[in-house]
């Protein structure tokens, strides 16, 4: 029997990346998975076709409400919710039935951040869903609940792992990220217009008052031999739809040199098919991520002022999010962890 | 044993898309076709990883000369060349290899039309790959040889080719086609430079002075039960990279109605997994069909002027040219036609 | 003592757009001109320098109610509000007030054409603000009521106008017109969000669905020799904040060749200083009249078809809009046309 | 007698951009300025209104040779060359002719570093064209000579200085700017294609290894009491045509807080007419300078991480360039330092 999917908020930018995933997936492809219910909350009762032209296959399905009844009885169940919705609706889903999160409800392990930094109660945290840092993949695929990683913190953390991980960097890091409007969101806004973010770039929420911040600080924590890491996170939305390029600098610990980094950062990501460093001298660019699943990474040392600067680029709709997600969902079913995903992009 | 293809124009926009469509090919997932020499011309020695980073499956390899002697012993090859050069190297390849050519050599069937608006020699007609087009689809499965169809041409033909099949419209129309800027090619250029082409919006080669304005008149010519099309084309530059939003006017003949109009739209495309006619009102929009070999089509009446307006989006370098050309691949292979074409886009 | 000026309206992109070129005016740097009240509806409240903060020169001002106390006083107001609010606004100014109203409602002579596009009562008109149609700019200098014409009915007059006086095409032409994303003002909307528009082009309101398209038949008609002009009109837009292309084409009369309408183009406005028909073979761009007053024009004769094919760009915000607007004002004012007013536009 | 002012290097955008400014000079539109010799190198016989149509004004001229003759006789001249031509042409021109050098010819004090970043021999250095520098305007409104500070450079500095003269921050800072794509200047390349740089962002020259690092070192060091500064820069290309936007962190100094930085900033810059150092929250965007010499400025401090975060954004072209290079040549010239010079930006 097909394993069936259903998709909470399908009407959004996440929900509709999911979706364009799953048509393209071969287990779709060879009747294995089958798409089940699309729920959303004000696009309840509207066609996909009206709501998602891209998606032509799906176009005389309807959008319905985000109850407990639609989403019963799917063996997955996709939650493409603002931040604050997932908890209450995962509730009601059955321990068998696998759960993952695009939202940020159950990412942050330490109450104390999440307070920080989010309204609402803490709801705990569920396994965290970038397989490639260690631990992560085995942890993913032996559970029912997954919580996606922010679309920021998966091009931080993938940029600076291998440089935190092997201790090549003080414990002090500064990211400058910048982001395509897609991140956010698919709703009605001024600041969000094409007249306002056409020829234009700005930074917001500078330092570390974003709310991706406290994600990177614990990822990159996890895995630091030099304490806690501190982040300094400033994002900059910048005139195309998808794409993020994360430029993160550290001081360099003491001794280590362009050698050793480039040599940890091949070998920490040998074998991971998303995780794609560059050559010498040829940096990251956005287009070549767009539609796929890959990070692109490159690492520079500065040797005047003695300072990594590593760039990472991937797109913030697929890996950052949708891709992520099915990535995760192809580890908790047992399916090939890259199936559906695309490592080509769609470029120019 | 496996099919193998090579591509020779292969760092360009068009083989950089024959390939990415290549790579998510079900008979290359399942080992059924390799990717064999990928051939350029100034590019020649250089990785692929350096030239088309989006392509990280095929980053080791190398594009060889565009010789005779590295496309030989494949049984497909794609040319991917600037107009002109195709007719020689199409003599070196075997009747029994499948050629397709993706650049206008071969396209019009008539010298004349040839000799106003090509130089050089004319060097004869092969089918022509517009698989929609009534009677194409079963020339270019018997065929060794297939000239895919220009990106202006694909959208004016599919646009245009209902209402001039059932004599809808008067045979002269009127054609805008706003495209974005990879139809001009990846070759260095001050008029499309980014500072050139962002915010910024032009028409060139207005009226009927574009090359891709006879392919338009011989293609609904064809179909004309009123004598040749009258095609007055002016394509417009737009600042997007992927995209072709064409404008088809034309006055209505006597007593057609909208609803005659829609009738006879959704009947010719019905059975037709690449065009959807989209319900009343809905425009097309090129970011619907990026990534996919689609192409969305309204057609609207304006009663107050009697004009059919029929507007037409697909993606240039996709059903416009590459997408085009691997839907011509499976069907003169005897594969599925759409076997490794997204109808889903990648949006927004 | 010196001009006072009002806007109402201010914190639009109308209203933003005649502050910016009020306070680069010669009459304002010299202090013949002040700058008034600043109202709005939904940023009363505000400063400019949160609402606008390109205009760091008043910054420290802050946004007003639009109520009649607030208007009252002021030797010139401007009306940049949506359509259907400006004829209760100025009944309550005075008749020694130049009110130049930058929206619809005094645009229509024809009842019955304001009946067919818009909502609300029809208000009657006023003198018609595009001075380069013959007659227009006298009358523009003795009235205190000036109706500024809609950004696409100025291009396509300014493009067609020539050919209709001189009858140099049948009264029947078709219009394809891309825009910039500044056209839908600045409101909160899913449709016009960067991620929606960005990387995209979309027809709307195709046919004569568009509520400029009557104003295109008035302005037409006036000067057609052979009777009512009709006019098939679709909107495109593009991903660019600024500018219209208009692309209008028609069958040309019998006997007329393209000297004839290069005489007649160039003769029609050779005095004038803001439109600039483009030498033989050089078309339009959008870029070269951003941030300036100017309309560019090429007139195109495509011998095959027998089609006249115009081409005209201008800056939908300023000559399409706010520079039209300080256009009349000064005009109704008595100050030199052009003052105030770049014919230089910031490209690339 | 009129001033009279040549443009070497006339169609290249910062010769475009210089152009623009003075057609709305006070000066010139009175008369006491003129516009002399264009020249140039490829373009040399062209005329303007085929090269630069966005300035209709002077359509009618031509691009002559950059030669002795057709420089001699100004009273002004403007280099707007590629590096390493100035100093020839400059040598040739008498001691009473005001010079001012847009290229980085003569920005370096010191040999070594210009011989660690340039090709060519030393030429020694001239007054340096930031007038908001301490001392700088004076020293500008003496000189015969001034060279241009390089867009990156007036960013990083603007944005700095405050934080470096009144020791804020330690002295080692990390700069990442966003730049549009006309700071590539006005020449055929692939990687500067539309289809190469809409949609994509992208980081260049990473770390110390773009030529304007040292131009901001020599700057920031100038003011400094803590000894040189580190400056690490990496450049980001963004799909805009103008603006930059600068984003620079930096170790907070022991004992420095939010209101110490909010003071010093807004002090810092109480008088100067270009630096706009925005409210408390408000964050510069690109869109709100360009066209206009402004410098928008924020200044956060990062608390959790000890940083300052400072964002500055201008109009590469504008006061990146030709703006900062216009303002030289008011001050050298006696006139008042912002005649000509936009405070209103083109927004949106």
């Amino acid at each position: 029997m097909a394993i069936t999917v259903a998709v909470a908020g399908a009407s959004g930018y996440a929900g509709g990346e999911v979706l364009r995933l799953l048509l393209n997936h071969p287990a779709y492809l060879s009747g294995e998975l089958e798409i089940g219910a699309l729920t959303g909350h004000s696009t309840a009762g509207e066609s996909v076709g009206a709501l998602m032209p891209h998606l032509p296959q799906l176009r005389e399905r309807r959008i319905v409400d985000s109850t407990v009844e639609n989403l019963a009885g799917h063996d997955v169940v996709f939650l493409g919710l603002p931040h604050g919705h997932s908890a209450e609706i995962a509730k009601t889903l059955g321990e068998e039935v696998l759960v993952i999160d695009c939202a940020a409800d159950f990412r942050l392990k330490d109450k104390a951040a999440w307070d920080a930094y989010y309204d609402g109660e803490y709801a705990g945290s569920w396994p965290y869903g970038i397989p490639e840092m260690p631990g992560h993949r085995e942890a993913i695929a032996q559970s029912k609940r997954v919580a996606v990683a922010g679309c920021f913190p998966t091009t931080t953390t993938l940029g600076a792992l291998p440089a935190v991980a092997k201790g090549l960097i003080e414990p002090d890091i500064s990211v400058i990220a910048v982001t395509g409007v897609s991140g956010a969101g698919k709703k009605a806004s001024v600041a969000q217009l094409g007249a306002e973010t056409m020829g234009n770039v700005r930074a917001y929420k500078p330092g570390g008052s974003h709310r991706h911040t406290p994600e990177m600080v614990q990822n990159l924590s996890e895995y630091s031999q030099q304490g806690p890491v501190a982040v300094s996170f400033t994002p900059v939305l910048a005139p195309m739809s998808r794409g993020i390029l994360a430029t993160i600098t550290a001081k360099l610990a003491p001794g280590v040199d362009a050698a050793a980094v480039r040599a940890a950062y091949e070998e920490f990501y040998a074998d991971e098919p998303f995780c794609l460093v560059l050559p010498e001298g040829q940096q990251p660019e956005t287009q070549n991520v767009v539609g796929s699943n890959m990070v692109h990474i490159q690492a520079h040392v500065d040797d005047i002022t003695g300072r990594l600067i590593v760039t990472a680029a991937l797109d913030n709709l697929c890996k950052g999010t949708a891709g992520g997600a099915v990535q995760c969902m192809n580890l908790a079913l047992g399916l090939p962890e890259t199936a559906g995903l695309p490592q080509a992009a769609v470029a120019p």
